[in-house]
């Protein structure tokens, strides 16, 4: 609306209907409140995808099975690929009165409707999970990252009790563009995997022990305070925000 | 710089040396990085003070005397009230330089120059503070509310030890369009003025205390918990903020 | 019942049925005790709302649907406003055999009764709440502050993540003559908020999130330190107490 | 000496100076322990340069100049980048006696002598400071950025206060290949430049602030909980750790 | 045991069964692992109500009915007074099979047997209480200072927003002993009611409360910071504990 | 000065230069306002001495020498005990000017001046402390106690480590009214005087420690949660807090 | 495999199907990559066994019943001891499915089959426990502690309000080797039991508690700050932690 | 003096001078506090030593020279193990006074003065210490196990980033009976050690670190949660605590 806006203004003086006063005024009060003002919901989400390089994900929790799906629809009739996070099957059910193609993954509780084009990304993200526990953290990681465009490659259950089985994947670890590292209780896998890698390393403390890891605090502080260099840390069990910065960085050209 | 542009390019259009795709084209990209691309810094200030209701605070802290003085001149240069907190006397000696009617207020850390017009708003701010320990705070915030053009009126020394002195002010907290209580240790002040007052009342935790005060993390859980309601709360030791906040209160009409 | 003790004792001594001393002692003795003493129940209330500037509030959680209906009852009887919060269908359903046109807000979770009179307040309470999730406690502030007097307008589903949905009512921004900036998370919008307007702005933190979000705890310490002024903040997900201070506030004159 | 030493194994076996069995054993041996026991100090470097993307950086803190000079001249005798972070000009002394065309970086606390290269990262990195009470940090990562090879730009003083000098800067913004957003206080600023660009953005939280900041705990929390994706974060004031993640990024090919 | 062991060792030493070196070394033997070694469970008991002024107090959570019943039944069966904290009716349908005149104090969550003598402490308990939340905190306290032999008054609904009916109690607050202050959020009351009585105050926190209340933590700091002398401690919830310091102190001659 | 405006109105009723409904307006007016009204500064110290059991003590921190000296006159002027506490040298050194006979105790950090009356407690407050480290705040509790009006006496150095020294000492323990326990690191102590004694124990964590002890609050929460009745706590290192608390018990008739 | 890989590659150099150049290529690769990438899942654990002095230990919470069921299969046919913690009676059915000679130990919640031996380790570790509430840890420690091959004595219900239990058991506490303390609450017990004996003591602190225990911290704290020497600490609960530590000093020869 | 008493009451007994009656009184009252009564000081001392397996060791912190000088003397006096933690040069000066030949290790901030014995323990205490900065604990950690009769080794500048170096010292990590482990920043590496040994490995966090660490606090919970059993912990920069657990493990025989 803004460009019509605009064209009309400017049609208008050229055409005499407005003096160049009156057109200065009009397009000065444009300047003020643009670029926002006159956007429709839809029309930002293109320009969201554009400026910040991913699609809008919708975070599921707190809402209804019946907002979850209103939303679902339209984007996807916007063309745009759909990620719910932190859903579950009666959301799913919702969403697929509406969006008869949409997948759901229990395992990361994530329903999905891609476009369907080959990956995007330049190289592969590697997922790596500390301990079975981790894993609903480290599916929404994979997910969310297949999702948003690229190749995923995982190597679960491969904490300090199990180290010689990521050693074993020196190859696959070798073979990642970006490194996504998931573990609970004291969090010092990402440190360890970094230790191991030339690929930045996006750790994610999950939520995962008892007692003193108070609910992922302990990992938290765990892989803020790794001595190893060229780990960044997103919030406990976000495996969705290490997909979203992985896939950036796996984007780039 | 924005509105010569516009006008030029309108001007060009109007006398046919744009086309109007090339003016449309000039417009939108403008209204693209509109409003801010164009403002200089001065210009900044102004905008914000009508936007925002009150001038820009220098944060001394953290800054050198020089860069303190540097700020300051530009302030008052474009005619604005200058106010500099948690500064010092070295501070205050550069300032002076350049700034020779610049005030110093010692007990509030606060170097001043006002404009010194009457008080505009339209009551009186009345700061009560608990111990003689809090009035560093509470002169922060006394200095600050009548730089920012209050009339503000005291109370010192009332906290539950001195409750009885609080009573005997009945009609000064009679008189208050807007209330600040400043106070360390538990941070009860607030509540029982507030259960004395028909104003609003901002609370200000201190660090004030030992022990268990945890540097005023006590006071400030205190005062987010009080059960009497009309008392909102600023960060801890933060007596511009209550000011500003006092003020903006003041000045609606 | 105290001023017919004085009357009574100044009766007696003016008709020399007391003697000075006697007279005196009497005296005394009720000043040591006053204001409180002769103060019945109901009459408090009326007293409170004079001195404090609005009605009591009955706080729903942990009381029984009959302790919360007989409170209510009383209120009512008094011709008060009636408000509890924190509330559910059971209490309500006891609360309308009593006061039968009473009215329940799911949403909020709170039971109204209110007078039936015009808005009271000078201006428009703005509410701004983040995300879907914060509604429950923007919609606890929103029918406080209409309980309360007030005239509420709401923009919702306004966060970081919708900035332009918030900037596009900048008309309805610069309307309020204060603002209620709901948010969970990391609590930035109240800081946004305010640096588009120049009405002074109540923050109130929720409990929405996950993580390192412990509880609205990130959310709150946020809100006190962001570095715009002009904000105060209240205790997490205390819509109530928001909606209690934005109403004292508009109540000004 | 692992590969003399299996050389030496395999000719005697080639020769006939040891059985097979003899030579497994050997072989064995050296399996049981590499790769680590055969490194010498300087070679473990070199290794790790090769393996982690990035050259050994020193940690002044806590350690005697004449120790740092130590180091320093080992690591610039094996012709790598000198890098000591947290350091001061008592350690520049020594340092500059032993390695003497080394830098002294007084604001970012860092020395450092590099190979005089081109850099050979792809991009940019741009660092966003909030205030100049953050630019120790700030420059703390610049610098180190610049020494591992980096093109470096620089938007300082862009904090929620000076929004506009950010956005005015949009070019320089899109030009970006990695962004580095250095905050304290309530750590809004990753969010805030994350919603304008399509670059990673990596997050360092400063314990600049008073009050409820906690030394930089709050701005870790606000960073770790914002609602924008796209942003990871690393350790209060750890300039060095976000110029590491943003090096290993921008020098994916 | 322990006495019959010494009476029998003298006798032998008196009759001349034992020889003076023989008795030495048992006697000396006693003395190495008295007072503990050879008492009964039984015996304990009535040894520590001697020694420590009060009677064991069996805490309820975490025990099934029957251990319970069993503990319950051998403290009488020893004459003791019954009390069971944080228990429930399960607990007392199996305790009364074997103490038929138990009593369950529903509101309390105790179960008493109590000897059915005259209160024995010198004066009277005072319980004050801020809302009608703490009130199963606050009727543990009673139950437990009237089994522990104290006369108890109590004051309900005080707090902050209801000062008035505490002052109102004058007379009751002047004639305590000592006085328990029980209340959760900000936890300003036991202040407050230590300003207006010459007595002791017991301060007992609850988790009453919401949002920054974090389970009555804030109650806690803040009745320890709390400004006024005369006023100690004890845990979150503890009415028991506020109850036996307050019953010891009643009791001191 | 209530008691003669009380007076004259009554003699002017009497004496009919009053009517009735001037003088019980008059009254009224006093009753709204008493009991704090009209009484000045001195007048209050006395009646908080007769209404709360102990004299004002002065907190020294954070006042200037001069401040404490001024109010240490007026307090002496009044015939009250002084008791200055978190003084020093300087302080002292300005009391001693205006109160001649003031004496320092510097290991307490408090200047008294007594009344040298002779103790007014019934029996004798004991003050046990676990380490030489912990002096400082057990010899402030002990001055204090003294200045009350109290007996003390103390067994130092016994903590967990000196147990038999405590122990060695039972009739000391077993001859106290009311014991002060002081400790610091895990706070063990009170707990198990407590199991000693049958007096009451006031539990004073101290700051003493390392590492998770956290400035005392490893103390404090031990003290709180200690399995033994008949120990209420106050703030860390707050000995006057425990001196009062015991005074006011040891005073109890 | 890889012995195999290497006795291959020297009979191929041995034979002269491999130039000494190839062979050195091929083991220097084995030993960029040893020791960990041959070993298969089977053959790890009983390196791990040997390695670490204790056999792998199955976290069962967060496991289905089929996974635990599974990994229980795996490690019996590897004639290992199974133990399986944090499990109940749904996945016991599961792993008696495959394993039919396991046993469930309810009250420790542990699934065990051992090979049946005679203990091994050289002396006896002690459980004590403060409370009935600490049992399920303490069980946990004592059934781990057997399964992992010691002799177990236990010391039950002992804390400060039964200390006399624990004296009276003076024989079994000195024939400890290693003792396990078990507790809650304030967590004094360690302390107070290593001062009783000579043997190492492993502290375990356990949630049991309310109010500012805040599951199991305080106890945690505590047994951290105690002033004994010869105590070491496990993390809240872990009752495993503390088996596995106390049979790895009781194995010491 | 005790079995003096004993002696006289039995002999009274024996010559008729006692009743039995009489004679049973005083052994009873023997009873009620033996064992503790008639230890001097130095009695207790050598029954420590023998009760606890290691002798008193002085926490310099806090205590002038000449109270540090004094308790030692007294110590070696008794022909004990001197060692004073926590000390530096001046009360070196001072303990050499009265003990000349006392040494000061500087590193380690303890003062010894070993009865010169050839070491106790059966094994070696092999001291792993992460970085330059940790060496202050590790060095009291070193010092103390040498002076309670130890053979130390030590591994240091061997965390994350040198963990090479660690391997390469697999010989001597064989060779250890006990290992302590000292890191600080994210604490992992007591859990790598245990990984890579058979001993039990006891850890101490360390204060070094900044931003997150909290003094230690995520070193601390790091350890505590580690998921590699056989890992015990103690309070943050507790070398010596580390060392005397240490120390009585490898004195088990």
């Amino acid at each position: 609306m803004t460009s019509e806006h605009v064209r009309e203004t400017l049609s208008a003086l050229e055409g005499g209907a407005l003096s160049l006063q009156e057109a200065e005024t009009r397009v000065l009060d444009l300047l003020r409140r643009a670029p926002f003002e006159d956007l429709g919901f839809a029309r930002v989400d293109h320009h969201r995808s554009i400026r910040q390089g991913c699609p809008e994900v919708v975070f599921g929790a707190g809402k209804t099975p019946a907002q979850t799906a209103a939303i679902a629809e339209r984007i996807v009739a916007n063309g745009d690929t759909l990620i719910v996070t932190r859903t579950g099957p009666d959301a799913f059910d919702a969403v697929r009165e509406l969006v008869p193609d949409a997948e759901f993954h229990a395992a990361a509780r994530i329903i999905t409707r891609t476009t369907g084009k080959e990956p995007t990304g330049r190289g592969t993200v590697l997922i790596v999970a500390a301990g079975t526990s981790d894993l609903p953290v480290a599916e929404e990681a994979r997910v969310a990252a297949e999702a948003l465009g690229n190749r995923v490659d995982t190597v679960y259950d491969a904490g300090v009790a199990g180290l010689h089985r990521l050693l074993a994947e020196h190859e696959r670890l070798a073979a990642a563009r970006v490194v996504i590292a998931v573990a609970g209780m004291e969090g010092a896998l990402p440190s360890v995997v970094r230790g191991l890698v030339g690929a930045p390393v996006i750790a994610v403390p999950t939520s995962i022990g008892y007692g003193a890891s108070f609910g992922g605090l302990t990992a938290l502080l765990g892989m803020l305070n790794g001595c190893t260099t060229g780990v960044a840390v997103v919030n406990i069990d976000n495996g969705l925000g290490a997909a979203t910065m992985a896939s950036l960085i796996n984007h780039l050209t």
